[in-house]
């Protein structure tokens, strides 16, 4: 039964996302639809490629994701596909696909006989992409989609950077329950005592699980995506800090003997 | 796999919309199950109606498609089952398959036994539809389900008008986007310059795509239903607009000789 | 097609429910995923263990539930399975699985190495319970999982009080209508006239259904989980008695001669 995933800024209360899944079915009838997200803020292609590139490495090789957050939908932006081991990711050519270009090989998909004739050029998820997917898990060729691209569009994604004494990164991601996500590598501060800033406030706490923390305190553990969490116990820790997306996250190591 | 999906108002925080599909799976485990979508505002049948028949016909013909937006549950009002070329609709005779009434043939569902003796009588998308669902899954056949009928309740849908310079129409959708959604047929425009008129304001502004509009700049163009759409990019024409679902909306072909 | 249901307080907008399920999918790719339900408000038990003992028992026998409202996860709690004649509920050992603990016969998991050596401690879900899950659904023995535990955590549920004259109970969770779902069986109450105080307001009305009251009228009907419910017709009975979950509702049976 082949996997067909679908993350998108449709939201869920009109009938965009099913109009994607009942074209997929149409076409390719056994396929198995899976919800990656719907939620994404509409638009906003940072939190969809933060959300894809966490998500879809979970799923088995023979995945079908289709990415549709896509703001330039009916411009003169490429769609790609990208073949991962985790599966093949289809997504417009803005961005969305960049934490992921390094893990596989991207093609400009150029099989237009496979779109839609469908009214409109304002939905390519259901037009294009749900065709090209149900291609896919039909056991369509990735290769004869078109040619591998080397210049796929990439968010400016600044890397985390781990000096001797000083690491520095940022938040990438806040989530549901106001976990603060950086994208500071967790091994880089095993067996170390730390000190991390973020907003202007200092948090010395280590923890390893949410329910060892006292009521307001704020700790900094190792998260569920290998990079480095800053949270709270039961309540928001971006609230506590005022932390927002893309702020800097500076963290000091304190047993170095130069520390003091 | 035979696939159901499943429209409703139940939201997305109880457990209604589960205790409907694992009713299904009960009776027919091997259904394959799809959101059409939950978040209908409760009651809202033309709501319901809309997003129905927007994201049905895209679904293959042995699909059975639940929709449960059912105020009067409990009532004496019918249960109804319409054979369409998108699969079977089985719905409450409440309007909400107003939209797709020609597109198909209806019965009234009078298999009483199918039902089950669950408790109440505030829940018959469980109890009664969800049974009835894994019985067509199972090969049951439509037409044992009772006789077809030619009453069912239609809700009030102005049909848009197409005058030689002048059609009028109204807004049947607001989407996610914030994107005014009308029933007049983009057919209707092609090729014509335009003045459209929404909530007292001029739009002449024609557009393929979102990305081509500069901030602040609304147009018209074809949507994704086939019908005329109002749009921002990345900002809501709604909002803008001050539109609502059921604003008249005029548009004047202004290339017509008679025109000026 | 073994089918796995996933009950979580994830929410929407992130993609933690999309990475437990490419988990189970990953190791056991033929499962058939269900949603219960996500929007549980963060470590809210009491609310999951209410879903979850509303909805798992339409599942068939053969299911697989996750829940995980886990707000001690890393901890040293205890991960559960409970067999039911409604499947495997695999949960966090909090209280989750507190109404459902006399349906079934509870084993501590005891497997570590079925775990995942995924990053951090804070996502059981996806690293602990998501291949248990999976284990399940490609045929592994329940029995292997642990040692049969009589301790199991229970929530404090007081159970609801049958008089002669009074019945007591509280109101165990308002839904997304604003319907009050008492814990009070409708059984009870079966061909009585009744008074009931809710909040300090009193409800004589007996209905049948919703649509069968004026706008603004309160009244007691018998819900779909079996119990008694108080609604109004399209609005929020809840806002209405300014009623909260919790509160007492008390039920005077009027027709015993004695009640005059």
């Amino acid at each position: 039964m082949p996997i067909l995933t679908l993350l998108t800024d449709f939201g869920t209360r009109d009938a965009y996302v099913a109009a994607v899944k009942g074209t997929v079915l149409r076409l390719a009838p056994s396929a198995h639809l899976v919800d990656l997200c719907h939620d994404v803020p509409p638009g906003d292609i940072d939190t969809a490629a933060y959300l894809l590139a966490y998500a879809a490495p979970t799923f088995p090789p023979e995945t079908v994701h289709l990415a549709v957050v896509d703001p330039g939908v009916g411009s003169a932006r490429r769609l790609l596909a990208l073949s991962t081991s985790f599966g093949t990711v289809l997504a417009p050519d803005n961005g969305l696909l960049s934490p992921l270009l390094d893990r596989g090989e991207a093609r400009h998909i150029e099989r237009r006989e496979l779109y839609l004739s469908t009214p409109g050029q304002t939905f390519h998820g259901r037009d294009r992409l749900a065709p090209v997917g149900a291609f896919l898990l039909n056991g369509g060729s990735m290769v004869s989609l078109g040619p591998v691209v080397s210049d796929a569009v990439r968010l400016p994604l600044p890397a985390p950077k781990r000096g001797t004494e000083l690491l520095t990164g940022r938040i990438v991601h806040i989530d549901h329950y106001g976990n603060v996500i950086t994208d500071i590598p967790s091994a880089w501060i095993e067996g170390d005592a730390i000190v991390a800033m973020v907003g202007g406030r200092e948090v010395r706490r280590r923890a390893h699980h949410y329910a060892e923390l006292a009521k307001g305190e704020i700790a900094v553990l190792a998260g569920s995506a290998g990079t480095i969490e800053i949270a709270a116990n039961a309540e928001s820790a971006a609230r506590l800090l005022s932390a927002e997306r893309g702020d800097r996250v500076e963290i000091r190591l304190t047993t170095k003997p130069s520390a003091h």
